[in-house]
């Protein structure tokens, strides 16, 4: 971004997601059996807001001017992994849900061994991305210790293991420290990918150790914000309404940090929330007008509708 | 092993399985959540043949006396991976199964929820395993080299991708080039991680291009090798007893060799397969008595009784 011109935060987003999406349809582009890569693509290519992979691109772009050209297989891989967890979860087995986004959910479509399948396939998919696509120019042992956060951040440590832990406090064993369990779920489920976005970005382009850790607290911040944002969402289907009708996740239930806090309380998180991302892109020093699209995404994911 | 005295396959594989299953206990000690870790444990650490990891470490040990340490995280990494690919084919969506080696499967006990995500969890274990604890005496760019070639012999373009195949084709819907496409199924369900193995240990040994090349092939030959030698207990239930009632696979309309090829053809492919093995072998340029677990390995796979 040009520093003497308003910085455009649609425009971003549009041509950051339109470079995403045309990497992802090259590394899904070929392949056999014809009907793996085929559930694949379905889910991976699917219109979908991105976040991650332009959390993981503005992080890098904002330690150095053009360093999100060597995160772009990084960012892909973050939204492969995402797509994976979503056609595990809509499994008959997990949250048996039949709609995503409007269309039929992986399995309804390919059947329920081949989205079991193809979400394993797309977790491999991500390493061989990373692996084989981030430029030579870049260190290979950073290359590696990017790959094995990656995992962490996916398996039984992070988002894995946060579902898991969704699954058992869901249906009414409330465990007495609810609050502290559902922040640890909300951190593992959501926050450790977004974590890593922004880590990863930033890492890649050559932030020093110091600035990496403020990149990653970042990155947990947004994803607690756009979990309980989505915890909102649930409750009044329209974050501007707030304070109508109750929900259902209650009636469920599941917790939440609206069903635990109520919507005040929950409101004030974020706000609370928005001010410590700001606070911890401030800490790394680099100057305000290359934060701007990661300052804008943090706003993007709390205020939106949806 | 000491050249001077005869080999002792039986000792070397119990000291080798020894060895993997401490560390295999060691990589997958402690974690949360609690129920997950026990889930990964319970496939993980369960009675196995190790063959994976055992071709792994003697093709490291082959290359370089004692190089088969570096090659304990690879090796144990296979095992997750093949451990995983159990859980995650033992499920009702794909074959079902409710006893595996004598015990209830995964998911029978843990429930189809946490089967599915401690396969998923595994996948990513094994991939860290290799970044985290391969020796730093090892070149980065061969780790990543490791990972980046596990995740493709486990993903779409291999064990993954045979799966689907193999899914699609059971159940009658025969294709005219049947032995084309069942050779290509058992080469990719199986032989893609014996290949890896095999492949990996020299690699992580220190083996020139070509040797790796010969190598690689030496694990397809094996997998193959070991494949048709499962299709034939299939039928018979004990390979010393071969021509007897031909089996329930017939039945089920399963695709194997020998409900193409017959029982006498299939044994013939397996001294086929011993001889170019050996010659495989050979073509390393490697001293013989450097090679003998190796040799001894593909005997096993061929003559195992189970």
């Amino acid at each position: 971004m040009v520093a003497t011109t308003k910085f455009d935060f649609e425009e971003y987003v549009a041509s950051k997601r339109m470079l995403v999406d045309a990497h992802l349809a090259e590394y899904l582009a070929t392949g056999s059996p014809e009907l793996l890569w085929e559930s694949m693509r379905y889910s991976v290519l699917s219109p979908g807001k991105r976040i991650r992979a332009l959390l993981c691109l503005a992080s890098a772009q904002a330690v150095k001017e053009d360093a999100h050209l060597v995160a772009i297989p990084t960012a892909c891989a973050i939204e492969m992994i995402h797509a994976m967890s979503l056609i595990h979860d809509d499994l008959p087995a997990l949250d048996n849900d039949d709609i995503r986004r409007g269309k039929p959910t992986n399995h309804k479509v390919f059947g329920e061994a081949n989205a079991l399948l193809a979400g394993d396939a797309l977790l491999m998919l991500a390493m061989e991305t990373i692996a084989n696509h981030t430029p030579a120019s870049i260190d290979r042992s950073i290359v590696l210790k990017v790959i094995s956060e990656l995992a962490r951040a996916t398996g039984a440590s992070g988002m894995v293991g946060g579902q898991v832990d969704d699954i058992a406090f869901t249906g009414g064993k409330i465990p007495a420290n609810k609050l502290d369990v559902l922040h640890s779920i909300h951190m593992r489920k959501t926050g450790s990918l977004t974590a890593f976005s922004t880590w990863a970005g930033s890492a890649l382009a050559g932030s020093s150790a110091e600035q990496q850790n403020h990149f990653h607290h970042f990155g947990e911040i947004l994803g607690l914000a756009f979990q309980i944002t989505d915890d909102l969402l649930d409750v009044t289907g329209n974050i501007e309404t707030l304070g109508k009708t109750p929900g259902k996740d209650a009636e469920a239930n599941k917790l939440t940090w609206v069903s635990i806090e109520g919507i005040d309380k929950s409101k004030a998180k974020l706000v609370d929330l928005k001010h410590e991302g700001q606070e911890t892109l401030a800490k790394t020093g680099i100057e305000k007008q290359s934060l701007v699209a990661l300052e804008s995404l943090l706003q993007l994911a709390i205020e939106r509708a949806n």
